[in-house]
């Protein structure tokens, strides 16, 4: 019994196991990439994405009668079969690799070339019958298959984070709704500075994330461009003319994302500015979740001696030596993702701007980089929205009296008694420890009524006329 | 005769210059941040929208009758001759600063108020008539009123860039148009690939950098997004309810851009993301224009014994010991400048994710990265497109037989020969030396009427119809 | 039977599958941090570290007669078993992780206790006779474990880079022999300057890796700093005042690294700045190798209209659409993983930054970051290494070829006819594409003899007296 | 009256105003690189540096014959002026420019021709007596003179900043001895852990210092490592056999800085590896002062709602509109600078990466922001010594408190009662808002003399025996 069956390229032949799907280009590939042992079957919605890539072109050759009915029917059924989740465990290729992402095209090819063989009745590897590059490649390139495919994985990916985003953003509302009457004081540059309601405070976090979350669907709105037809380097040679609008159009009825191909595809085909620019976005979007983690985190801090106005839910014990303590396990590591992901934008950056004349041969690196960062994002929105602030309570009587205790009160008083009297009230009560409200009336600068009136709590967190 | 005045603050009394049109506020922040040697007063943007937004706030106020007309019209006067051109050099604190901004804040309410004051009739210094924080600040706060001129001061770095960026355009594709008929061998990963035109590359640089220009455009319009009326935590203690309003269309008047409010204004004051986002576009500029010196570089080198597809005009002797050596100076620089712009986008990621609760303390280093970014990217299209580009010549006859003498041009055989047999004569032609179009013709591969006809140049360089 | 069992902490009861070494801290941490997918377990070194520690940390509290000699032996034996390979499965907290480690130390001591109780006799999860905090945590703290085990790993990793890196020197430096009388134009700014051999060339690569072997060896020295015996903060709470120095005897006893104890273990405690150092040096070995990479793609550029000056193995068909194309992929993917390196930098950096007080909290991103970074680095020399360096061939006729065409010939010349004079030729050999050497004598600037003499191979390649 | 005269190079013919020492090599690429308007001329090491290579490199070119007397001996006295702070404002090129520094070098020697000419009594640019190129560049390249001059330059930079980071550690340290009886709490993750003295806190910040000044001297060891007789690519063309020993001894007598003669030139020419070490270590610098600096803020935050531990000095109002506030204006400037650093080191890491073969031609950005970095660090450093750190004072009441009233206390019981018991004790201590001692007592889990021996101060902060 025959365990293995050859494969014949341009260096030789090789012995390939006679069960594999993959092929002599994927067997090279893993021999030369060696690199980080996480492969490309790892990312699910990068095999999908080929998958139906590899489909809408057998259509669109066949639409063309470029490509017999049966080998077209034969290549669908096997794209479908990996769309619907099987055969990712033949993609063994490294994700960090060289080639600009051939052997990642490969790979596909001769998968679904040795699936479509066994649904035709032949053995794997005879290609004769149906061959990975001339019928599963056919009028593609790597050049424009793969960058298809990063795009169509990563919309799918930065569709499901701003739905994540959304989910977190309702719970971030929600507490603001909820804390909406819980007076304390503002904080600039860490020191006290004027009145607020925590709901306020929870409030920015929620608009913040809705911000972030407009930017990546302009973002994604980049990333649905497309260069299939483009072949090697955009000039579409050995495409047939109307096989770019075909294509385009049977991958958005495969998919359902509306895709549109790229004006021009000599640029489209070397350009990774739609990767820059939603690498960008995650970045904005991880700095934005960090400094929200940084805030939750301190004004957590405690339990006694820091700033104690909120608490964030219990989720573990926090140390394996300070019994009964509990840390902010959550927001942690929150932060922690959000640097891996500007991390990981410099990854990009430096690859994209390493791309030399017609292509960008750095392609894995940025696909590897983007959906990590993408499918970190999702969990951390997803750990931070479920174990944390859906649990967060407020310290209700101590924000009070800070807000009571405290000096910056006086900022309210500026139209009243002016910042050169208002400053001496303050220094009185930084260095004697009364408070703002005593020392404005023992000084005579306001009567009781009026300063009642200005300093009523709802009148403090708004804009406000002049009271008389 | 007294070459001093003295002035107070909650530190206690200082003398300043007589002639000082700056006060005891600005003086503090010399002495306590001697960090770059570069003032704010050498970032002429800034000092416009810092002395706009004083002015539309005086007029605001005095709208809303919170300023008497005098005080309003003197601070109005100065307000305008600051913006054009006077007084600059009373902007003297360091560009990198402590204090979140309040240092530019107070330098400018300081000038204003100074300069309102002599118009008036009064000496510099003689606050009880004209007051830099009572009147000059009036309803304002560092917090507000800072963010707001950063924004402004970006508005119009960010038009001048893209009028920069468009006018470099035009000159790739006049290039383009004046190249479209020279063929070429594209490549990818650095070796041949298959024929296209120079005109074909020539225009993929302008198209590239009129995607950026929309981008440009894009985060421009956020950055139009401004928090007057917040005051200090974005609660708008001490500001008139309809201040807002009355300030953003004041502002708008003034400096003729479409400014809108922020819709919740604490979380404007604290965002800092529309600066990450402006950042990360110019950063994806840096990228693409870094990439396409790489390839003028790379494209232009020899003169023997590289590529030597392309000429760059010669602009200064190469070296101080090599006689006649030219270099592609100009691309140097502009690599440069996008290294620079990269790195300050990582001090602005860095800046934005460490602002703490209601506001971002670290604006002044992200204004000095943001404003150098355009600065320099503006220059850097400048010089590449005066003293580069619109030079450039081809080296027709050179590249017209590389491709002749091309291996790559056997693709275009693929759908005639087949994808193996093709690979063969690849591999003689490589092994041996010689050409494509006589190895398919001795092996009879294609008759010569049909492989004239396939490579044809015009056929070579775009999609085509299989040829009968 | 039980399928289960019920453990206990400070949140509650929990039940854990009966055959688990793992217990309840390290169920909670799953549940919270379900981020990368990728276990500590996975991260061979890591657990290693940990079981060394765990080990000597028994020995040493039992030379302290703090810890009963059973269960000291009990644990030194499961730790044994975990140095030697077993039980990695049980390690399932994710890499990415919040709490500062306390949870890859909570996972070691579950594990730890329930395999020595299982060897004491008893069943998993009794630890009234061994107590995963009690006793395999005894006198420590996650604050010192944590950082301690990681800087062990580190150790592990970084000195099979630096002898991967040695041997890619010695790939490099053979060919430097080979290739030692091979004359070619150096060039700078990818501009022919002068002549020297390749052998020189590729001696510049082996140097280079030199230097950075050397820096690495450096930062390793700075990575064998511990800070057992710190416990919570560096103030050595509920530690024994002998246990820091038994620990780390017998820690490297177990590791046969020569560990040392840091002088200040609060500052050792909070401090990650040898973790910001080693990843700066990998960072500059990132810089170097893609240097090199870059530089071997621009010298192997081809096959025809290239520099073509050498060839790199080909190891792979290079193209899915172009027949006989053969690409640079290995150097290709040495380049990303430098491009990975220097964004995992910055992950690094942030991390470290963004540590408060008296620890640091995102250690586990910065391990995620440091050990992917070295055991990618590893990888790409290796594959560098075998599948490119060592199968590089020179075209020497080509090179020949072009230092006798080369304008830069002339540099030679200046010490006998000027710099002025020599710029002159070096413009009219550009203008008419005719060579140096004729156009001296033609103008009678040298005698023959002379200027044969000058430009005589073996001395255009080193200093040289003047030619008499 | 001739204003002009006119001078020659291979471009053609340019006017030069009479009166300048900078020549048409100058004027050339003033008008290439109009970048950021700041020049050469406003760094002075960079300066300094150059004059004395310069003059180095006349002394070993009269040294060995090459030059004659008189001519060496102008340049020589033409260098001292400049070393002495003469013309500076005659170097005028951009610091950022392209041609890899050789527009640099010619300004250097364009100018220390026409002084030296004028010393000669020569008319400034008659160059028959004294040449630029031929006389003041003798033996040298643009790509030895200009790595050598910034290593001078950096090695000087790095020792000012070494030394004010020694008087800043002195700072911390003073503070430490003087607050070394200041009982308080340490934090983890932001929360109370254990206790420790304010000295151990601060004390810590001095030790962070003196190992990263270690760090900067390493670096600095490797930055004296030059290139000088390297000539255009490290081959040593056109240079005499000695001429590298001689320089390299001329320079060391002439700056008194023990440089060294790199082993290999070709690969030291193209090297940048230095830079990128420096400036990593100057990352790892700014990253612990930022961590230092974040510490300051959050232990001084308040006045009364925040930690409140220690106070900052007042060193300028805080607000413009909020009276009485004081701000840590002093640690906000060094984050920002730090955080400028971390930019630079990308900018630094890329141009380094970017170069090719034989030349860097990005060393001119490297330098702009090498420099750049140091000199701010130095500044931050220094204002943060002066005024932030020697002004520091404790809230010794509070922190007393903190301690007596905290939870974890506790930690210290754990040899005594056993971390379960010990974390139902915290538990309820934190549930009930009672003290750790009490609840101890109150369970009869210690006697209360063995409870106060355990918790007495001096004990806490340090490792400690078993209290029998």
């Amino acid at each position: 019994m025959n365990r293995t069956r050859s494969e014949h390229d341009l260096l030789g032949d090789r012995d390939i196991p006679a069960n594999a799907y993959w092929g002599v280009h994927t067997l090279r590939a893993v021999e030369n990439f060696p690199i980080s042992g996480q492969t490309i079957g790892q990312v699910n919605d990068l095999i999908v994405a080929l998958a139906a890539i590899k489909q809408a072109a057998a259509m669109a050759n066949a639409d063309l009668g470029l490509l017999a009915p049966a080998r077209s029917r034969a290549i669908i059924a096997a794209c479908e079969e990996i769309r619907a989740g099987k055969l990712h465990d033949q993609f063994i290729v490294d994700q960090i690799q060289g080639g600009a992402g051939t052997s990642t095209n490969m790979n596909a090819n001769e998968v679904i070339a040795n699936r479509a063989l066994e649904l035709l009745g032949h053995k794997k590897g005879d290609y004769r019958h149906l061959h990975p590059n001339e019928h599963v490649n056919l009028s593609q390139s790597t050049n424009d298959v793969y960058p298809t495919a990063l795009r169509i994985a990563a919309w799918a990916g930065l569709h499901r984070l701003i739905a994540q985003m959304a989910s977190l953003r309702s719970a971030f509302a929600e507490k603001a709704v909820e804390f909406s009457d819980v007076l304390k004081m503002g904080r600039t540059q860490l020191q006290e500075a004027v009145p607020m309601t925590l709901g306020q405070e929870f409030n920015a976090f929620a608009i913040m994330l809705g911000e972030d979350e407009l930017r990546l669907a302009e973002a994604a709105q980049l990333i649905r461009e497309i260069n299939l037809g483009a072949t090697a380097i955009g000039t579409g040679i050995t495409a047939h003319p109307d096989y770019a609008e075909r294509v385009r159009a049977r991958l958005a009825e495969v998919t359902g994302i509306p895709v549109i191909t790229a004006p021009d595809l000599v640029e489209a085909t070397q350009d990774c500015g739609a990767f820059v620019q939603v690498s960008g976005v995650l970045k904005r979007v991880a700095v934005k979740l960090s400094k929200t983690c940084n805030d939750l985190r301190l004004l957590s801090s405690g339990p006694r001696a820091g700033f104690a106005e909120i608490n964030l839910p219990a989720k573990q014990a926090g140390s394996s030596i300070m019994p009964g303590k509990v840390n902010p396990v959550i927001p942690e590591v929150v932060n922690q993702v959000a640097f891996e992901v500007i991390g990981n934008d410099i990854t990009i950056t430096m690859a994209a701007e390493a791309g030399q004349l017609q292509l960008n041969a750095f392609e894995p690196v940025i696909a590897y980089s983007l959906f990590r960062s993408v499918s970190h994002l999702i969990a951390a929105c997803q750990t931070l929205e479920i174990n944390c602030i859906r649990g967060i309570t407020a310290n209700r009587d101590r924000l009070r009296e800070s807000v009571e205790n405290s000096i910056g009160l006086v900022t309210a008083l500026n139209p009243y008694i002016g910042y050169a009297a208002a400053t001496e009230v303050a220094l009185e009560a930084h260095r004697t420890g009364r408070g703002v409200y005593e020392l404005v009336l023992e000084k005579g600068l306001m009567t009781q009524a009026r300063l009642d009136r200005v300093l009523r709590p709802e009148e403090l967190t708004r804009p406000q006329q002049m009271v008389s």
